[in-house]
């Protein structure tokens, strides 16, 4: 029997003990998290599934996972075995979860650790009377990972460009205005953000799994594991935040400290739903009472997205040491599959990694490397297998889309490579998204303007072609934080979020041709204030990626004048701009990549 | 004493006998309509302010007028003398009628009739007693208009592609697909389009004041006013309608017949909250019962909104007759002016509307005409006084906004009309307005995009350059109906309504520099479907209107080789088009204004 068919029947015999209906277990942990550690890849546990996205459903005769198109082909080939069936979402006629349930059973146990507010509400909505049962699989799932502990650092004031007591103030001044008295945030970046700390709990993402509790008297971190074990780098962390008036406190006692909190000042406290588990949010509702808690958007995600100039400096700073590491990979691809060797998919990723590994200062890679060529990079979000990669062949496209963790902060980049001969199909392909990240990156538009009314600037030249792509055109990028964040983004859907000066944004339009190739051009885009007139105050994009883009699969005729002239000053930059940080072997060589086109 | 203020002071009489301490004047219709007939120009009567929107408020020691930046200019002169005050409204820190009234009232009291269920409701939101005195100013205006009564005509199936009774069994099927049993239609426009009627109700607006109400088993039209004069058109058209099942009933009754609804058939009800009117809604609300009413968007104005074949042939024969009128017009301009003769923006409207009142099926112009020179085109919404207009002079830039009610469709048409030399800024800001309205006329896009999700096609030229125009690029034009009509839009402002085959969508950007210049060229698009492919359906504009462009004010550098071909091909295609339709003279002129740049 399929292990996970065999965990199913576990779960099944759990729910027919308790006399649940149907189990929803999320793709989340209990901070809302896009990436999560070990201990929550429950879907994976539970379906062999181990795309970044996905839900399962299971009932007493049937298991669904339901996720989107980036992972159909993958959950088909995973699922196998395991009895599970896919749901698509995001497609049309797809049904959601509360729908799906709705009708079918009478209740739904959740771990409502792992799910938000909002989403149990839509069970609720559905009809659905909903059981929650906190850390439920470790009943039947006894080698469950614990809670990961990594050393804790300190990022300075230097570094940062602001004190955890300055932000910790701005906070409390928010509380003041919003007659609120307190605020408990679950949320691992914003936490990150406002404590000046950095770990490495969850892969690719600097966080310390903790939850923060603020007051006007009190700033308590409930970050330390029963299991701790100590390391001097933590111990050092935690007794400066000491110093800075932030108590380290337990992380399993933050559910128990709300039975408190209504002694003393804390009457009213703030909690945003979008990143409240469903848990912790009952343990307050029951602590504070429903009139002594006020919902809202944290506000620590919209300042953290405006860089200060310290941030700002860091990212030119890793932009400008992260593009040094691309052109010697770039350097070192083209003389390796130049020179006939058969280089995979998977030695380019690691070789890249090693070379980003060299840069001080580096702290990982900001997200697993994509490194696909020709048919491969079809699949936006293709994994590149460690055993059995494609190898790089001296003609067609080659995508690698990647980025690093430095302590000054997160790159993003993809580049596609033209890896000798390519049809006219790649090159048009090529030329048409790379005019469309030039489009959106020449963008200047009125302060107030959000990124889905820029969106079209960079789907432009594809549509006027009747191609499109199917991902969004921009996310946030965190400041040695996540490689995704919020508010903002520049993408279709209606995010009313203004794009403001010290925002960071990725610009990377793409094409996929399915069986044949894929193209995506990114750079980071710093929106920055560029002058007030009559008509109020204009914005506009500095790129602050440095890395050049390959003019030899450019259909020069397919660009206006602008484009080229943008694209020919940006090649030179990065040759200027890059050259003192490489040998002079790559550095003539990029100075032959980059000749004006 | 001024007579506003005599005004004023009768209805505060009226507000102390009635314990009022708020009354709220809107300046809309029981309709919802955007322009309303002379008995609802309430605002104007009790003010002297006769723009289009405004809603007033009066206490015992304030009265004030709620008006956009549209109006601000004409509501400082006409309020003078009033003691009513201006307050800005869509302007930083304005603050809106609820939150104003908020605190220092505890009641107020409103017309119902002429107040939308929605807009109420955010006054009972903002904590205040609403009481509710239906034809409240006729207690205190003796000669108050009655409601008008003009000749009712029908649309031929021929003339509109779909007859009433398809479009009512359309409508039926609705109902019956959302389980309800009836509908009360109270939207002037979507009850004409429904019935295949117009009038001449509304000055502009080819409606007949009247609600609809529809049920599986009957259509009862509540039309008839009690001072009714027999008309032969009139009675023509209601024997028609009853013989296709449409019962005419007196517009009076329509309150009482609520009491009879539960009888019968009719037990569940769909409502349309934003263009029902309080009073009546209360009437339904306590006939019905609100487990009784369904609220929701009215199908009807999408349906409406979508043009089926016969009603985009009769848009195209529209554009032909309305664009040959605008050209035999610029012809007269361009001599009378030339010749030194002074010639006002008045007489130059007069002209305008009397060329098209020669054209067979003309109705009506379809807005008050803008005839705008120099500094008063900087003004968008420009009201040409008939008395002492400016003389439109050999140089500088004269604006020209109008349009035509024709029995087979609507237009609406600016041209900017270089009269001699013009300066190097009105050439900039006229070339890259029209570089605007030729990138959207030129844009392609997959099905299910929204306006907002284009809008920035026709800004970018202007951003690029630091300058914006502060009004939506396109809004919907009615087919022989209001030539601003929803769902879609093209604007900043988020509308999720996509752009859908059939639509017929203004594009019109623009440029103002106050005490200088004004520049806004305008077509009307209609949206079509192009090609569907791997990526799905992709759909385009055609241009409707026929009307040549002037090249003499481009400054052609600014202008990219794709924009360039798009207004030659548009100018020949205007000038081959036309031809037929005019006489030698200005024939041979068009052709000489639409030579290739």
């Amino acid at each position: 029997m399929n292990i996970y068919a065999e965990r199913i029947g576990m779960l099944r015999d759990l729910m027919a003990q308790n006399g649940w209906n149907a189990v929803l277990i999320s793709g989340s942990d209990p901070h809302a998290s896009e990436y999560v550690a070990d201990r929550w890849r429950q879907v994976a546990w539970l379906s062999g599934f181990t795309g970044e996205a996905g839900d399962m459903v299971v009932t007493q005769d049937h298991a669904g996972l339901w996720t989107d198109s980036r992972f159909f082909i993958q959950a088909g080939v995973q699922l196998d075995g395991s009895g599970v069936e896919l749901h698509k979402t995001r497609v049309p006629g797809a049904v959601r979860i509360p729908e799906w349930l709705s009708g079918k059973v009478s209740n739904v146990a959740v771990d409502g650790l792992c799910q938000t507010v909002d989403s149990v509400r839509e069970l609720e909505n559905a009809g659905l009377d909903v059981v929650d049962v906190p850390d439920m699989l470790s009943r039947i799932w006894p080698d469950r990972p614990r809670i990961p502990v990594t050393p804790v650092i300190t990022l300075s004031e230097e570094t940062v460009g602001r004190s955890r007591y300055d932000k910790l103030t701005d906070l409390r001044k928010f509380l003041l205005l919003n007659d609120c008295d307190c605020m408990l945030i679950p949320a691992l970046d914003q936490i990150a953000w406002l404590l000046n700390v950095r770990g490495e709990d969850i892969d690719y993402n600097p966080y310390v799994i903790s939850y923060l509790f603020v007051s006007q008297a009190e700033a308590i971190w409930f970050v330390k594991k029963d299991e701790e074990p100590s390391d001097p780098d933590t111990e050092d962390s935690f007794q400066e935040l000491g110093s800075d008036e932030v108590t380290v406190a337990s992380y399993s006692d933050v559910r128990a400290f709300f039975g408190e909190i209504q002694a003393g000042e804390c009457q009213k406290i703030f909690l945003d739903l979008s990143t409240m588990n469903y848990s912790m949010y009952k343990d307050i509702l029951d602590a504070a009472g429903e009139d002594n808690i006020m919902t809202g958007k944290s506000p620590v995600t919209l300042w953290k997205a405006v860089r200060n100039q310290v941030e700002i400096d860091g990212m030119h700073e890793a932009c400008l040491e992260d593009g040094a590491a691309m052109e010697k990979f770039l350097f070192w691809l083209d003389r390796e599959v130049g020179s006939g060797r058969p280089v995979t998919e998977w030695e380019a990723s690691e070789k890249l990694s090693s070379l980003r590994a060299e840069i001080p200062g580096y702290r990982g890679d900001s997200f697993a490397n994509i490194s696909a060529y020709g048919a491969n990079a079809a699949l936006p979000h293709y994994s590149t297998p460690a055993e059995g990669s494609a190898v790089i062949e001296p003609h067609g496209l080659y995508l690698v889309d990647s980025g690093g963790q430095y302590l000054f902060g997160t790159t993003d980049i993809t580049r596609t490579v033209p890896m000798g001969e390519c049809s006219y199909l790649e090159k048009e392909d090529y030329t048409l998204v790379l005019r469309g990240m030039i489009d959106l990156a020449m963008a200047i538009f009125p302060k107030g303007t959000a990124g889905c009314q820029l969106d079209v600037l960079a789907r432009n030249p594809l549509w006027q072609n009747r191609r499109n792509f199917g991902h969004g055109t921009g996310h946030g990028v965190g400041f040695y934080l996540g490689v995704h964040e919020g508010p903002q983004d520049i993408r279709q859907n209606f995010n009313s979020q203004p794009l403001l000066p010290g925002m960071v944004t990725s610009d990377e339009p793409g094409m996929y041709r399915e069986g044949q190739h894929g193209v995506r051009h990114e750079n980071l885009l710093l929106c920055k204030s560029l002058e007030t007139n009559d008509a109020g105050e204009w914005l506009c994009f500095e790129t602050l990626t440095l890395c050049h883009i390959e003019t030899s699969a450019i259909i020069r005729d397919l660009m206006t004048a602008e484009e080229i002239e943008w694209l020919n000053t940006y090649n030179r930059n990065v040759c200027a701009g890059l050259t003192p940080y490489l040998d002079d072997e790559t550095a003539a060589w990029l100075r032959s990549r980059t000749l004006p086109l």
